[in-house]
């Protein structure tokens, strides 16, 4: 049986200030660090050691992976890294404020871009102050997307777990995917065979394990997966689901 | 023209304590995480990018290669760990007091542990306290070994650098190698074609990039090569040097 561990980053410096993040290269803040280590500890506590581990391009997840790998003495395990597990490129809304955003073109809008399927944001301006599209890390990908919806994200991630990430859980290792709110909402989409519609209600805690056990198919045994923390996770999943309220 | 990066680990907590380390797997201290963000700063500084990481399997290592490439905004390139950069094991010595140690078998014996080419120490006791031989990340090399001197590291590691970190200088990428006093002792031996007498009195100060211009033959431009910080790479080795005499 295969053992595949979701850690979504902590508290970034963005997400402390309410603000469109994307693929903006942003820190954690201190809390941020703190929820990364206690995620390492609740995988120490429960035995899940992983022996490999995925992470995408951007600091958050990558720190969030280091922390948490130290505090369960996993530090020294194989990593790999990719854009295709980065969080949702956010387009023309990166950089921008989220309360604002949501009071300057209203909730109907404001909750298409944030949380329905197919509905990407405008496209960002190359060379614009939030754009990557002249960074070093995606000069293979052309500068990579100018915007994505949720389904741009299925679609770029679901082939390299299928491709690169699953042959490792079928050779039986614990693996462990460091990344973002919705790049971790594609995969669990996948994983759990959700609708594009119950997808949209899909939100993911920071820093707490979410832990899948993989039958021979690798199909989940228990859909949705076990948060090592549940009580936690269920405060933190609806902390997420109220941003853009304040 | 191909760029080499070797990084040796900031100040641990046992280099702090004078004690001998070896494979005992001890973290970065605050003035040694200090030291790994400065080595980013002044690689950052010099514009010397590295795009591949290679680090041991030793958290003193990891972290400061982790520490250093956040603040050189290079978190995000592909990491590779192997035991061959581990630092070199010193066997029964692991654990104990250098000063104590000379005191009780003596300068000459001491410095030919410490220093000599093809001395090792007394192997460690199988499952004894500070021996890592029941370790997941040693199980695929038996436990790996139960001393070494440094004629072993060279044997364990140059040829692990020809096969695998030689391809990536070739194809004209700046590497980073994040480890150890004597695991990069025995690297710059082997660049430098140092004899077995001369890489006696090589010292490696801690946490400042030592950079290698390497010619169409991969052999220094300029031998010895460049410390980013030459002021305080003397002031280091010399303190390297001094270890065992307070």
């Amino acid at each position: 049986m295969a053992t595949l561990v979701l850690l979504r980053h902590g508290e970034s410096e963005w997400n402390a200030l309410n603000l469109f993040t994307g693929w903006v290269d942003v820190d954690l803040t201190d809390k941020g660090r703190a929820e990364a280590a206690r995620g390492g500890t609740l995988l120490a506590a429960e035995g899940v050691l992983p022996d490999v581990l995925y992470t995408s391009l951007l600091r958050r997840a990558i720190t969030t992976a280091n922390l948490a790998l130290d505090k369960a003495d996993r530090h020294w395990i194989p990593v790999h890294r990719n854009w295709r597990l980065n969080e949702r490129h956010y387009g023309a809304l990166q950089g921008l404020d989220k309360a604002a955003t949501k009071e300057k073109y209203g909730e109907e809008q404001f909750m298409a871009w944030r949380r329905s399927y197919d509905t990407p944001p405008p496209p960002i301006e190359k060379g614009s102050e939030f754009s990557q599209d002249a960074e070093a890390r995606y000069a293979d990908i052309d500068g990579g997307p100018l915007t994505e919806c949720l389904a741009d994200v299925v679609a770029r991630f679901v082939p390299y777990y299928e491709q690169t990430i699953v042959p490792d859980l079928r050779a039986d290792r614990t693996v462990m995917i460091a990344a973002h709110g919705n790049s971790l909402r594609a995969l669990v989409k996948y994983l759990d065979g959700m609708s594009d519609a119950d997808v949209v209600g899909l939100n993911i805690p920071t820093g707490i394990p979410l832990v899948y056990e993989l039958d021979a198919d690798l199909k989940p045994t228990v859909p949705g997966g076990r948060y090592l923390d549940p009580d936690a996770a269920a405060a933190g999943a609806a902390a997420v689901a109220a941003q853009g309220a304040k």
